[in-house]
């Protein structure tokens, strides 16, 4: 499985001292150590238009995607890419802050809009499917002694699949785990994961993140691109 | 619209001081008054199996389901004269701890269970699902002082609509305001409702059932049972 | 209840004699009809980008929109104020060869491409959801003497409630009432409608229409755009 | 995976020469023949109460049920077994005429009613889910020279995931393959499968056995009964 890990990396994350202090390895760096050796990091930068992932995007089986507040640099043609190569059977995990980013909401048609406050509140990140794949080994609940909090309203589709919602201490529930199936592809949307905290250094993060890239992995490569297809009628017997 | 509460309504709940308290008007009478002067109450004794209730039921559009303690007493065949009849098309309210009763658990094919706990913590009820009828005028959460704490894993099969998760203070989430289609009819479960919180006397609750009731009701009337059919072919032009 | 109709209106389209045959009073027009006096009929002509829905956009309750080799003139700028009204209430029935148009496209985030022959073969459209507002008087299927046969694989998301299946003569099903909930607002999908036959004329037909029109309305209004909010902890009792 | 096939095996059906011509090796032995050598077969014959199928129960990961006359022999109790094990993990593919089977109705919550028809037609079975596990290497339809018809409306609750739609030269169409969750297992409900063609024998519909058998299978084995927990608050942070 070839995961390439699409991460904000611009001066202000990565000067920022608390940031640096939660991932002292870098945090996209961080992130892609999750998924082991072979994963691929691409950093975004200001500015950058997100093109540097097309070199990788071809070869990539998931795709993991942290954007924050760089989204509108991304040019609509790198997010088309992305979004198609979803349809075609691609993982896309797409973290936290993602929920506003361009390839996220396209293969949504929703505004990914809710309510937020930077707070560092604790989390309890609870399972409400446990026979998920992707909540193999987790237990009942994660606990998280600070988050960013994120609050419904979420405006999502129904999720195809839902898998955890998050508990905030200040009064906010969130569907924090979402599985949404797009033609070929299964994207999971995942809320824990704010720059500050060292949320993706939990085992227990970790272990949700390898099973979902094992659940969003295509089992069958990604095909060509869709297309209507003129068809005589089938013989019938 | 004729709606029939069935609540339980014996000596433990009559004479507890704490339930007086909070419903000075009796329990399930309290209910019942939700929604308008023509609706029936068919009070729920120990022992008792439920028949009482069948009276009514082929003259109820929505049957409002309040249990407790008493989920046994309630006979199959009551339970699935209730569960015939909302196939058919009749709209069923299942309130708070009926997520044992009979009736929704042969509706449903799982088990109902949940964790939950009495603390009297405070609840907040978020609106998921803004554009749901049975949301309107509710606005973007419901504030309860007191409820007993019920928490996931919910073992309920994905519901058809998600409207409502509940926040506790005690650090769970639960999937509080669910929609499920079987047959012709609608079960709405909603979370809230301990007899000892004056929860059923809140005007925001009150809207809540009251939307409900107007959406789960049957549009075209209660048909008659379904059954295999038999038939030739359609005629092809 | 307002309804805007934008409908194909080229040349070609006014000129062929099949259509003219199968809708004596103009094609767009007699859709329009469907919907009552006060309907507005917006043509769209060749090489025109749609910006002369704008007029009407903001005053429309459910938007129909018949689009089927005219797509690419749409400007993003128009598919995109459509897709916004949706989800901020407004209904959608994308009919027919609309499943290729913009806004549907969109608003659901796959490629909704399909198999198709114009072989003129019989459909038979079946109600798999019998109690659906969409399916009121309809009964147990509808006989389309002749139509465009559309098949499966229809890449589109899992249906938030798929109301009708089609059976085609030449040996195709295709999911053909569809109904997707986006934000606040609501798209039904609907397959039936080439234009040189005359299937917005029979009353059946009718009936879908209306009650879909009746279903996607907006029951509360269309809001402002959504975004994201910042908020303080909400104050706990 | 351990798979359990319980097949109707009455004097009727092995004595039918149909059946003997279409099945030679025995109609429930071929169809155990598809999951490999381990498979154990237990037939259940006329008035038996199906607690045959309890010595084996226990060690089932997949249970495969087909049923179509002896539906009413099968005890409450046995049903209730399998219906419980389901819920505890264990996977269940219900075959052809098992919609009417006791187990399948305690977990959807319907009637399961339907239209039929034996008329001998064939049938294509449509993919709508071509990247779903249970179609894999199937191609795009699988053609059934001769099947039983069933036809909509099918009464079952909307499915988590429909796989495959089935078209019937006689003019039905059919949700002939439909995954249901219920607690932490997995339901396959599949159409095709009448005792008098050999439906079993064929290369595709074996593959679609197979590969549904080993999408059901518990992931993590099948656990103890789920009980409501009395829990105290987690502790924070």
């Amino acid at each position: 499985m070839k995961v390439t890990v699409f991460c904000e990396n611009d001066e202000g994350l990565r000067n920022n001292p608390r940031v640096r202090k939660a991932y002292p390895n870098g945090f996209g760096q961080s992130i892609a150590a999750v998924f082991g050796k072979n994963t691929v990091f691409v950093p975004h930068d200001k500015g950058e238009d997100g093109s540097a992932l097309l070199k990788y995007l071809e070869d990539t089986d998931v795709l993991v995607w942290w954007g924050h507040g760089l989204h509108k640099y991304v040019s609509d043609e790198v997010a088309e890419a992305v979004a198609d190569r979803v349809k075609r059977g691609m993982g896309l995990i797409a973290l936290h802050s993602s929920h506003m980013s361009k390839p996220f909401l396209k293969l949504l048609g929703t505004t990914g809009t809710l309510r937020w406050r930077e707070s560092g509140d604790n989390e309890r990140l609870w399972v409400v499917n446990p026979a998920h794949p992707i909540c193999e080994g987790v237990g009942e609940y994660v606990e998280l002694p600070h988050e960013e909090t994120y609050g419904e309203h979420f405006d999502i589709p129904a999720p195809d699949e839902l898998v955890f919602i998050g508990w905030f201490k200040g009064g906010e529930v969130f569907r924090s785990g979402c599985v949404f199936n797009r033609g070929f592809g299964k994207v999971f949307y995942f809320q824990p994961g704010h720059e500050t905290f060292p949320t993706f250094r939990y085992n227990s993060i970790k272990r949700i993140l390898k099973n979902a890239a094992s659940y969003v992995a295509p089992k069958h490569g990604v095909g060509p691109a869709l297309e209507c297809k003129h068809t005589p009628a089938p013989q019938k017997r």
